[in-house]
């Protein structure tokens, strides 16, 4: 069970810190409203990196179903547990978005737009093209899978220091291809809080808009499974 | 006398820094004013992490009434050092934000706003609502405490990276959770500092608050213990 | 065939990344439009960062012609290496910036201004003064390479500590003196983006400023060359 | 004559990305003019690390007159080494200061304002008041100097990360403590290129404020002496 335990807190944890930072500054009367793209790409990386210390001997921190799966493609990761992981990452996400929508409530109700609430849930695009988005989706998680099979490779790395650039990782997909569709590169990322943001009974919100999930659905897969693929051809 | 003094010292640095940069970036005629909640979430980081360095291998390092508090409950502190540490957190952060007084004594001079002065030196809700400020203490000292435990178990971890590791916690509460109530997530931090405002000659200050207090001190408590708790009963 | 195929790649991702934050925070319809230098000068530095950990191991990590020229004068680089090098740095920034141009298509056409389309590729000057121009970007490429000989000096260094050296210097060498020419302190990261930008169909686009090409080109070699030369009679 | 040569271009690479940092962010058409004290934080810390790497094992790294005579007192440092450290320091700082003022000639002649010009040299206070700018230089100080012997004594710390920490140590003493006096904590940082910008021929400049040097030769020295005292005092 502790796999699916760690997987299910650390992904819990990720969105907790992640949908939080950007409420924390993208939501009316919070302190912080307006700090802009430097504070929420540093403390995406942390809200990663933080649970993935925590968690990376219980289960190996993967918190996101294209990472998973990926991971299985490559050989890397055992299929009888994607199923289970999948499940787990999916489920941490949502409690940790309801759990953003619980401590910001009063935020949330000082806040009109519909937009501005969803994007503390969801990401979308800054320009409408599906196929592109997609591939901006797949780009920024081939770059994010292809650096985690790398730095697993590292000669002589000293222990603990892989966490710390799984940190710079995450930034750096995030502030050189951010503004592009709010990097998800992560399903679980996207879709878990997409679905808390249906269910919740937060005023005034609009539409969840599920028809642009399948672009954090798909581009992910697509981008973490040519990472794993392109990697193994590669003659290390 | 050790850890009592390291305690001291070292709470009181990190006040000194702490409440510093929030001097630094908002109080009138100060060459930062307006740096914004960046530059106050880095420099927090650092200001626990600079003492965590120094006094670590004397006290531990904790700072923190409600960590000591927890992980004496957790059975990895000894009861009997508790009061004393307690008593040298609060001592050491009253002199910690008496010399950030001392020090900006020309910038608390030039700002009128009493809010402004009080938050130099302590914490407040950017909406009040006294449950919910509680459950936002909670939630951000969970999940500095339940890493900590964290931290403490990461096989192999290269020496000293724990510390840095430390800077990313109270940066990843900060910056995701600090617009709520300021992540005071520590008793001492919050009330130590309200006392120095409470008996210093500010000029023009205000009420020091202390009805919001008990926020403070229960808060923390309370993620602290549930963090050690849940932490305990996960089958590592 | 792995060193040049890793150089090839590594930086083909260092402009992905590099070119990508500059698109990122400077083109219109970005959702991170504005974010400014900070975020600017962090991003490159993870550009480096993250392929050097990648590719560290196979091929060195250079994607730098000068810095590849330098290493070989200093007879620490096989001669025989540097034309294939040097060939795979120009055409993977030129496919990095390739890759930026058609994720980014949809922001290029919203936004007017040729100078600041030409600046998501190449570099150009604040104040155009070619002496000190060529100057500028030899210093900072001296800062590089005299800091790269430099880490690999270090005495018991823990392991991967050297690439998180890497993105401070990079970090460094861009928010204290990138002000002046854009810090191409690289021949491959300004004149093989310049090159997609020449050929490439954007809408609205201005010349290329072939002219400037000449300073990152013979900047940085002589700023490489006299780092390893002054390394060199050093009586370390 | 290694360790004097290694303090010597230490201390002017500090002055070079330090004061350098400054003009980038303060002169009139810099690229990156405005973007505030986060950056000159985060580069002044950068332009300590980066040299203490690099000149690290050569000569201890200290680029300032109040450490070197400091660990004098102290009984960790040679007294006959503190004339000729003393004098590289000054030396590299003003050679420093000067290579700044020809890169960014332009920038210069483009600003109008004398105190800009100046600022990009030496520090100045935001308050002027002698007694309370010597406590805050001193203050600065003296965490730097007792956070340096902190981490000397670090129990297994991994090679290099207290190099690390030194740039935390910086960033946090100017994020925390910096708006009050500039933060030279350092009398070579502040007097060298205030002689360089005494006699370079800078257009339109003004006083250099040599009255106030005073501040920045006693305050470090008074700081430097107290940490090293109060540290060999506490019963490790």
């Amino acid at each position: 069970m502790l796999p699916y335990i760690a997987e299910f807190l650390g992904t819990m944890m990720l969105i907790l810190l992640g949908d939080g930072v950007v409420a924390n500054v993208t939501l009316n009367k919070s302190g912080m409203k307006g700090a802009g793209s430097i504070q929420i790409t540093f403390a995406w990386g942390l809200a990663v990196m933080v649970p993935a210390f925590i968690f990376g001997a219980a289960s190996g921190a993967s918190f996101n179903p294209a990472l998973t799966l990926a991971l299985a493609i490559d050989g890397s990761f055992d299929w009888a547990l994607v199923p289970g992981y999948i499940i787990a990452q999916f489920a941490g996400a949502f409690v940790g978005a309801v759990l953003v929508y619980i401590l910001f409530k009063g935020q949330f109700d000082a806040t009109d737009n519909p937009a501005t609430k969803l994007g503390v849930f969801s990401t979308s695009p800054s320009v409408p093209n599906m196929p592109l988005n997609i591939l901006s989706e797949a780009v920024g998680t081939f770059v994010l899978v292809f650096a985690i099979k790398g730095i697993a490779n590292v000669p002589g790395i000293a222990g603990g220091l892989d966490k710390f650039l799984v940190f710079g990782i995450i930034v750096s997909v995030g502030m050189s291809l951010g503004g592009l569709t709010g990097y998800a590169i992560n399903p679980a990322r996207d879709i878990g809080p997409r679905l808390a943001h249906a269910v919740l009974p937060i005023s005034g919100k609009g539409s969840s808009n599920w028809g642009y999930a399948i672009v954090t659905l798909v581009g992910p897969i697509i981008g973490a499974v040519v990472a794993v693929l392109l990697y193994g051809v590669i003659p290390w």
